[in-house]
């Protein structure tokens, strides 16, 4: 087979991380006679200071041509701390995300056996967990109407969800869960948000087309709370795009393997891969970044977008042996043994495949 | 001494918990020659049933004529799942806090040397943990306009600030952070929101006012891992509601002390105090649930609202005697060992004071 990948490295150690993760796909392509076609493309900071605009239509044209998009991380400090800003390497995330219909984020939260012990979490409160939230990517807060009032002394933002968009990211849900162990907890806080009233109604009315799905709904303090008690009585989430923000990365320190979690964001065009993970701009041109939530999103890329199952496998398989062999970066590396650099992790990966 | 408290004891196990907070305060005051006069008062689903409206208008009087509120806990499950309900009780929580002007919610999270083996994290993580939030408690997504249009297929909720609210809430953690270790957290989500660009930008224009503070600014996201990785790196943290709704949520499970933590909302007109855990349905009326949150939140308005520190003293001591000695409900209770009711444990600390 033959794939077009748009290819967005993005900021401080996206270009990093994402290097390694092409050669691991390509090494996987030739082994399997596939053909990549990598085309790259600016977005994030380096798109702002290249040409003024954190998304530009260039890029957006580039994905839309693509079979898939695989990203890398953006955001810059320098733009942090400036609440004035007018152009943020964040707009073109979102914009981004908008205008490639990326309505629904897969974000998997699972342990590895051999890094168990890096959880915060005592052993026997993560064994086991294997989750997956469904979070809403294109509307909510995030995308409503925004602004100032009263000489800039009244700011607001505004939170829409219609039916539809409710519907097309539960129904994601169900369609997982069905796939999964049949049980869905839908995420919300409707005690006293109307949007949340809107998602608990349209779910509910879901229900009758699967029922083989148990279906739970509890109130987003409550999840904050269990997911860190009982990270393994959750199965699939579906929630809001801000709520999701905030859970799916609570949810991925869970597990000890924060540096290792892959997502996709798929939709209506098509679909986008990249670790979960920032850009870290303290690692920037070190060489220290773990590359492996990125080439794990790669093998998601494999096995959702190209439906190679074989392939994701073997990337997988790969990452595990690496794992217990201990060819780490330093952020897995224990006190006293070797670490790795960003690239010898590559190298060993594609050696090794 | 001489004072009021209005008694607002709920639903569920509300009455029972706060039954051993009066009787505890009672023997306190006491002890040290004072007189608390109670007035009891409905709120919740049982003001529902009773009369109508979950924060009756002569509840607000009583609270407003009081020197302090003391609440137990609200909510009956017979609202969660209907999303159509006109009457919650979480309105009349919602309405309390606003009429009373309690601006501020004070959640802090510590630990108990002997409770600490209880935390889903490990003991080395949590070891030193001692943060306080404050968390916005009258704006935001909370009380913005809310609705639907397009005959009900649209839902909104809008989030609103003003620098004024934001003003008066850091300054409190302004405050508290001098009294403390003078580090202060701003949680936000300035990258995306305009109301959290207003927090930053507010916040940031109060430093100079404050010069021996350092203040850290950091996104809600961030914060919601590093509160499971880290949870000691935080002192004072500042936020506005619906992220402190999440995300005290979030701190209380950390501790392994849930059941324990106490609260105070203050502001403009009077302060109150409640534990932090819910009404717990399913345990009513079976004399089972934990008193000490309430009784502890119980300590805090004797030290903070009536500025009766070693009153307060005397309440945790005893507490702290009781953990130690294992006269504990059965939440805390380790397998095999003796559970203690809601009452004994009550009794047991009056007789121990
Ligand atoms: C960078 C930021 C705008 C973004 C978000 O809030 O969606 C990030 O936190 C994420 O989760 O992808
Ligand atoms: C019951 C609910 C409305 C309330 C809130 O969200 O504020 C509760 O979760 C709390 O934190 O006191």
């Amino acid at each position: 087979m033959k794939f077009n990948i748009a290819l967005l490295a993005g900021d401080g150690i996206g270009p990093e991380v994402i290097n390694e993760a092409v050669k691991v796909s390509d090494a996987i392509a030739k082994k399997f006679n596939h053909e990549i076609n990598w085309t790259p493309a600016l977005t994030g900071a380096c798109a702002i200071d290249a040409v003024g605009v954190p998304y530009p239509d260039e890029t957006h044209e580039i994905c839309m041509a693509a079979d898939a998009v695989l990203f890398g991380a953006i955001g810059h400090p320098k733009y942090d701390n400036d609440p004035k800003a007018t152009v943020r390497p964040e707009q073109g995330l979102l914009l981004m995300r908008k205008k490639l219909g990326l309505f629904a984020n897969v974000r998997p939260t699972f342990t590895f056996p051999s890094l168990i012990d890096n959880s915060p979490l005592k052993r026997e409160r993560i064994e086991g967990t294997d989750l997956v939230f469904l979070r809403e990517l294109t509307g909510g807060i995030y995308f409503g109407e925004k602004g100032r009032r009263d000489n800039g002394e009244t700011a607001y933002d505004n939170c829409v969800y219609t039916r539809v968009e409710v519907q097309r990211l539960a129904k994601k849900g169900f369609e997982l869960a069905m796939t999964r162990s049949k049980k869905l907890c839908c995420v919300d806080k409707a005690n006293v948000l109307e949007t949340s009233r809107l998602w608990r109604e349209t779910v509910q009315a879901m229900e009758k087309d699967y029922p083989e799905v148990t279906v739970s709904y509890e109130f987003v303090d409550a999840v904050a709370m269990r997911l860190v008690q009982w990270p393994n009585s959750y199965d699939v989430l579906i929630t809001e795009n801000l709520f999701g923000d905030i859970l799916t990365d609570e949810a991925s320190v869970i597990s000890g393997s924060m540096g290792l979690m892959p997502s996709a964001s798929v939709g209506e065009h098509t679909s986008l891969y990249e670790p979960i993970h920032g850009s870290y701009p303290q690692a920037t041109g070190l060489n220290i970044a773990n590359p492996l939530a990125t080439i794990l999103s790669a093998a998601m890329m494999f096995e959702d977008a190209f439906g190679l199952k074989d392939e994701a496998e073997a990337i997988r398989a790969v990452v595990n042996k690496s794992l217990e062999q201990g060819i780490v970066t330093e952020d897995l590396a224990p006190k006293g043994t070797k670490a790795y650099k960003t690239s010898e992790v590559g190298d060993w990966l594609v050696a090794n495949l």
